[in-house]
């Protein structure tokens, strides 16, 4: 409650902010010079947390969802003391520095999650949330409450702007999620303009229509804002949103109200004008305030304090639980109970991807505790039913979530599951909606984080639906996404395999790419194919002698490669399953070559785009077009994929 | 008034829907069953229309966003006389058929948008909304009101969670839209059980939020409807929600107020069981009640005579306001009323495209009076600001709009301005955010419309904002969807075409993708290089003699492979700018090979992923993870897109 030492902090991340963006030519103002108190407040006073232990598991999470105000980050992160340097400040969006332009997770101690795409940080917030319900439904026992955090967010008008945002704010609302807090920094100032140009919503009105407590106040008192924050905490029913009237870039006078502020450096001349207006003393570059100092190194020494204790409470609740210990350290660390007990499928025996992969869900739920996950209003086309009574408000134990029509939060939300430690997150639409979850898909990709996307419904075989429905650029565009793991199964058997991949990556997400219809289990001719299928292609077909023809497929056209090759006797056909293009193309080149030999024709066969595919192969047989509605056999032959067309191309030469 | 009728027109409908899914074996029955009455009330009632003119500039739109219950929309244009006959109903969902799976726009009169991905048909309605009042304040006169029509939407629980609508929503109270009419088929179900699992929002006070009027009643009670309609369309300042509590599937005893009832064929028995229990006669299929007939067939005519009095009003407004109607018949038929002054640049100038794009725009605006457009709050980025007053509430006859940071919207949007007719509309992002918009874009080109894209910050040069901002998988990811001409333009003349190419356009979406630093305007070897420009590609920079070595490149990658090429004299090097790829692959083997002699060395250089280059080129050089941050000529020399790195892969044989 030491409103000079406030006051002192946010002299500071002011002083640094104008003097960080500055030297780098490049940044974002307006936010750290307007929300500069509260970020003193929040790093000062509002937060759990262990500047020592950035990783404890028990502490809050913060999470800067407008990404932009980076500096007020970084220049909280230094005050508490996190491993952040008056170096690493003055090297603000340097190749390399931990300040990077948005605050990038893994780059930063202290950064929860990669921000930036407006939105993002607070739909993936909410999944943090609903972290923090789910650990402490499962593991606080009488033996000991060892998760009990708060989820805090500062979002802007853009946040609040974006889709995503509302279709997490009308879940979090709907599941009840009282321990996150979010602070809306109401500037009234896009960078268009005044928020008049676009913005004229009642936010506080729609936020309590979602079942949101919505609080409001002057971001400028403190004592206020305090009060706000214990109203905020006792609520434990419903999520808060306080907001605070603000100004943009206060303490610069030529930008300050205005978009100006927004989202350039203020100028030599300004940026001295304003740190004297702040209160900097004259020529002091990167300076910190002596007061603020003193407060922060004390207010280190508290927390440190806090976490001994909560230290002790879990070391006792790990002796008194040894079982619950015993599966919270496999989801810590990603792992499974036990072995999973794949199911077994026979030859010959016909079943859709998309069941094959609800099986092998179901197994792997038993095994590894840290799975949860859901769909997006879709669980029984997307077959990821679990068993067991699902999440819920009334029960926080549940491992299945129902998303409700929201593809875009609920990758978010699974960002947020993965990021808090102790999850390893699915989520489920059709393909052909992947689209509208990509930029969260991007941001798992970008961050490293194991969220399995169940892709299904996967070509125009999905019939009569039509075009707007069946994907054929999908594969393509999220083949493009770096660090993301295609996985397009042929058969029943392979998707357990790709399972088992989707679970043992640590750095980064799968997309599972199922089929509606039914395909038939083949035999595979390589006996180690289990261990080939890693490297992203294994022979399914092979042949006598040297190689005429490979024909080269994924998912459901692996089945038609197969048929064609049967159906020629003429030719040495070899049948490659491509279940990874991306991974068999990263091979060496020898594997490659053994698998696919250069000088045999090679042709690909794969129901959509042929992007990908063009280096490799000579020929291609896909679907370059819109689809069309109409039953899903008759679709795909109506564009040309059928078996005369694969047979024709392998017959010409 | 009648209700009678009504009565019949829903039984019919709730029969040709149930016998339609039941012989095409899939489909959706449940909304069909449960909105028959509004179905038949606003094609037999509230709509202005007329069948048989089914283009009528001033129809009142009507947009089924939940367009899995296509059903309801096929029997109810039947009923209304369109051009759907019996035959096209009992060919639901088979290819071909005008009654696709989800209802497409262009395969079926009466069809104004197409829908299916939810959220996309309210959002788009929101555009046509914007549409009708744009042209009222620019065309109607004393000598004549000739535009004053609504824009009427059926959404379900799925639209109204997803974000775009959310978007668009808030856009639509904003801009107080009171023209814009969406019911909302409030039947507590979705595809995984009831709302409670996961829509607890109120969505009544979340509209009113918004800045929406909203009214509440019942689905069957024709009279309460009516009255909730007459205050709708009284509402003039305010976009009405029209919340109707119903019965999903109402009508099939078995499956009546169940999930069960959304998605699949009530099956023959139960279809039977319905029927009889809707009153429909016994052993009857595809029936039509004749009172229903009746009662359409005198609507026709009521419906022809009015349109008819506007046709007189309209010929006499083109007498009296001869220059307005010249430019709306610019409009309508997306020609230019002038010349396109377009800027002009000296050689070796030096200036951003996207800034190129901008002085574009400008000269556009003045020739093309059906240009409209925005951005999502980048307008200065983007280089997007139009002269004169944005549109607004209170200015209506303004070009430029402010969409807020909703990119989202802003492409469905800018659909419905498209669909409305009179309008080429452009929308404007970073390109990065091209993700945010993906499923609108999607549409634009399935529909076939000429929405413009402004996609800006095209690369890592981006720089500072780090990853987050910085598209590499992009440009790949953009060009896997058919239909979408995708254009980056090397320099400011480039520029110049790549904008003349998107306004000669008619039948699909264009994307600008342009850069954020300096390009310098480069001589162009082909003397003819403006109309080479429109097969893809042209060369840059020639050489005497054969050809050794081939440098394609698109963009800002086209400045550094001029430069390696003048770096090295020993060997016969052609630069070929690409700015458009599919459009360079698309060409005959020929015109490609002598553009690109196969026997040379093939080079490719684009700040992305190599995708759709790995067919033509022999090496690429580019980007394949995701970028950093810091200033942008160090990220991209740090991820090897340099000089000496193009240069070498020259050298190298």
């Amino acid at each position: 409650m030491d409103n000079k030492a406030i006051m002192a902090a946010a002299r500071t991340i002011r002083g640094l902010s104008i003097d960080a963006i500055q030297k780098a030519n490049s940044g974002h103002p307006g936010l750290p010079l307007g929300c500069a108190e509260l970020g003193a407040m929040l790093y000062g006073e509002f937060l759990k947390h262990d500047p020592k232990k950035p990783l404890w598991l028990d502490r809050d999470r913060f999470v800067l969802s407008a990404g932009h105000g980076s500096m007020l980050l970084y220049a909280a992160l230094h005050l508490s003391s996190y491993d952040i340097s008056m170096d690493d400040i003055k090297s603000f969006r340097q190749i390399g520095s931990p300040c990077a332009g948005h605050p990038e997770y893994g780059a930063c101690p202290g950064v929860e999650t990669t921000t930036g795409p407006l939105g993002q940080g607070f739909a993936t917030a909410v999944g943090m949330a609903i972290a923090e319900t789910m650990l402490a439904a499962r593991f606080n026992t009488g033996s000991g409450k060892i998760f009990d955090h708060y989820t805090w967010v500062l979002a802007g008008d853009g946040c609040l702007q974006e889709g995503v945002a509302s279709e997490a704010a009308s879940l979090a609302g709907h599941l009840g999620l009282g321990k996150l807090i979010v602070f809306y920094d109401n500037n009234s100032i896009t960078i268009d303009g005044g928020t008049e140009l676009s913005f004229g919503e009642d936010v506080a009105a729609r936020f309590r229509a979602y079942g949101w407590q919505v609080l409001e106040g002057d971001m400028y008192d403190a004592d206020e804002i305090r009060k706000l924050v214990a109203l905020a905490k006792e609520n434990k029913q419903q999520p808060s949103l306080i907001i605070l009237k603000s100004i943009i870039g206060k303490g610069s006078p030529a930008v300050q109200g205005s978009a100006k502020a927004h989202g350039a450096p203020l100028g030599a001349e300004e940026a001295k004008i304003a740190k004297k207006a702040i209160g900097i003393p004259n020529n002091s570059e990167f300076w910190v305030d002596p007061e603020a100092r003193a407060f922060f190194d004390k207010r280190l020494g508290e927390l440190s304090a806090a976490r001994s204790v909560w230290e002790t409470l879990y070391a006792n609740w790990r002796k008194k639980e040894p079982e619950l210990a015993m599966e919270l350290d496999a989801m810590l660390s990603g792992t499974s109970m036990s072995e999973t007990a794949w199911p077994q499928y026979k030859q010959e025996e016909s079943l859709a991807t998309r069941a094959a992969s609800g099986a092998a869900l179901t197994a792997i739920a038993k095994a590894w505790p840290g799975l949860v996950g859901g769909s997006a209003d879709l669980t029984g086309p997307n077959s990821t039913k679990l068993p067991g009574e699902a999440y819920s408000r009334n029960h926080r134990a549940g491992r299945m979530l129902h998303y409700g029509v929201r593809e875009h939060a609920m990758a978010a939300i699974s960002n947020g599951l993965a990021l808090h430690g102790g999850f390893r997150p699915f989520c489920a639409s059709f393909l052909v909606f992947s689209d509208y979850l990509r930029p969260s898909l991007r941001l798992s990709a970008l961050m490293g984080l194991p969220v399995i996307y169940i892709l299904t419904h996967d070509s125009v075989y999905v019939g009569e639906d039509g075009p707007t429905h069946q994907p054929v650029e999908h594969l393509a565009a999220l083949r493009a996404i770096p660090n993301l793991l295609v996985l397009r199964p042929a058969d029943a058997e392979e998707t357990n395999e790709a399972w088992a991949m989707a679970m043992e990556r640590r750095d980064g997400p799968t997309a599972l790419i199922l089929s509606r219809q039914n395909l038939g289990v083949f035999p595979k001719a390589d006996p180690d194919w289990k261990a080939t299928f890693r490297t992203g292609a294994y022979v399914a077909k092979n042949c006598h002698g040297e190689v005429d023809i490979v024909v080269m497929a994924s998912g459901s056209e692996v089945e038609l490669a197969l048929k064609a090759a049967s159906g020629l006797n003429t030719k040495s056909i070899r049948v490659v399953s491509v279940p990874s293009l991306e991974s068999f193309l990263a091979q060496p080149k020898e594997i490659r070559n053994m698998l696919v030999p250069p000088e045999a024709k090679i042709i690909a066969c794969e129901a959509g785009r042929s992007a990908w595919w063009d280096g490799i192969a000579h020929s291609f047989l896909g679907i370059e077009r819109f689809g069309e509605s109409g039953p899903g056999a008759k679709v795909a032959l109506n564009l040309g994929l059928s078996l005369e067309a694969l047979s024709n191309m392998i017959n010409i030469d």
